[in-house]
């Protein structure tokens, strides 16, 4: 599985995140690689995603924390019952709350080298933390909680 | 000043941000209205702004509270000074860290109301209260923490 980003195994059901979704084809395509311990992912933002001129958009950081983090719970969730990853039932995870420090202005140029790792988990919820760095400078940390996607969320079904 | 969008108040230089900012044109326009206690922004999520089918996205919604909140900062600390907006020295706030708790799944068809106030001023550092609403629905809250734009972050200045 290290090869593959964990997004590209999600179920079509679940690729269509603005963020990481690979059906989403106007989305960012974010994309988390599991090593065993950590969730990581490389961005490069794109030339409008700016806050001021020459520093990449809160909200873009927010969203590369939140997609690689709830990436991260999936791979550790299965990986905790010995599961092979997307294999049914699938497991996946939505985010309960996000919380973000925005360090240092964080150069658009990147890219965003972001890791996450597991704090917690208690039952359905997991504690994810996330460092961003450009370069060898932590720019954002953030820390959220997930949770198991609950059956009514996925329309139709 | 209730008829004009805060961000369309705010200088070129400051006009920049993906999330708000008028001369981002691929960006998001989120526009802030002031009525003198809040900062309100109705805001309609666009078709591939999702999160699983049918729901928008985590980080839009952080996104949209997070321009809707530094916009509100801003307007009440010129009122606060007793100026007119966006006179000089132009007063812009960026964001040191953002919470958001995700109560409910927010519809995409939208649109978010959403709906900022001080909760307290501290020297150079504002915290915002926002929640965002679909309906009657309460779907997110949001607290962050806002400090005023050193000089340092506008390049070439």
């Amino acid at each position: 599985m290290e090869n593959k980003a964990i997004q590209d195994l999600y179920s079509d059901d679940y690729s269509q995140c603005y963020g990481c979704g690979r059906l989403n084809e106007g989305g960012l395509q974010i994309k988390t690689y599991w090593n065993g311990k950590e969730g990581i992912c490389t961005f490069k933002p794109h030339s409008n995603h700016t806050s001021l001129a020459g520093f990449a958009y809160g909200g873009l950081i927010a969203s590369v924390i939140d997609c690689n983090g709830t990436a991260t719970a999936a791979a550790a969730a299965y990986e905790a019952e010995g599961r092979e990853f997307g294999s049914d039932p699938e497991i996946r995870f939505v985010t309960a709350s996000l919380h973000v420090d925005y360090l240092k202005p964080t150069p658009i140029e990147g890219p965003l080298e972001v890791t996450s790792v597991i704090k917690e988990i208690k039952g359905k919820k997991v504690i994810i933390e996330t460092d961003l760095k450009v370069g060898d400078v932590l720019c954002a940390k953030g820390e959220m909680v997930a949770v198991k996607v609950p059956a009514t969320m996925l329309q139709g079904k």
